[in-house]
């Protein structure tokens, strides 16, 4: 796995995998470190879309707001990071939600499995209904 | 710090921070995990213009490339991390260059910080010159 990032100006850079491109901006855009909660997210997401369909739990929306806060003294590092999963479904499925997410967190997301050997990770589940 | 994720279809999602977003898809675009290596090479640049720039160093044009191989049993994570730092700049500062990019590794990087609990991290310098 490689990605190749050039400066741009500033704080600024563009960063390439392949052909597809994202844009770094620690001051006005996505700054570097937020790069990280953004991977748990998709990381983590991918597994839950993965394991839902294999348990033919049928859902919509799935978002996830990743958050922490950092230390003070340099280097900055994560304290304890917490996912919030929002997802269109039954509340029936709620408890196929949290293993799906169990499993991901615990088992297949090796994003998850990096961070959490600086931070603690948790999350919580937020169903809404389809007419919401 | 927080990031907003939302699920688009197959293993896409767009990624927010504030208002800037980016494009993650695990099969043709930017992979979740990737992030995680731009996010490195976003950090120990801005970390290596500043002290470049505080050390009245010329330079331009410069670009990280960061490559990793991963585990192959799950939690698939990093092996060994390499960054090569390509700098335009005179070969008379590499040793400048050198100390930068190790007081950014070693002490200001927080995502280098966190990465490091998982992987070791190294690095080459390529110096180019004007001309090239």
């Amino acid at each position: 796995m490689k990605t190749t990032t050039i400066w741009k100006s500033g704080h600024a850079f563009d960063s390439f995998q392949h052909n597809a491109k994202i844009e770094i901006d620690s001051k006005v855009g996505f700054s570097p470190k937020a790069l990280l909660l953004s991977g748990l997210a998709g990381c983590t997401g991918i597994d839950v879309i993965d394991v839902l369909e294999k348990m033919r739990v049928p859902f919509a929306n799935l978002k996830m707001e990743v958050e922490t806060e950092q230390t003070t003294e340099h280097p900055r590092v994560f304290k304890d990071i917490h996912i919030t999963y929002i997802i269109t479904t039954g509340e029936e499925n709620r408890d196929k939600v949290k293993k799906a997410i169990e499993l991901s967190l615990e088992k297949y997301c090796g994003v998850s499995a990096m961070l959490k050997k600086n931070s603690k990770i948790g999350f919580t589940i937020t169903i809404q209904s389809e007419s919401e």
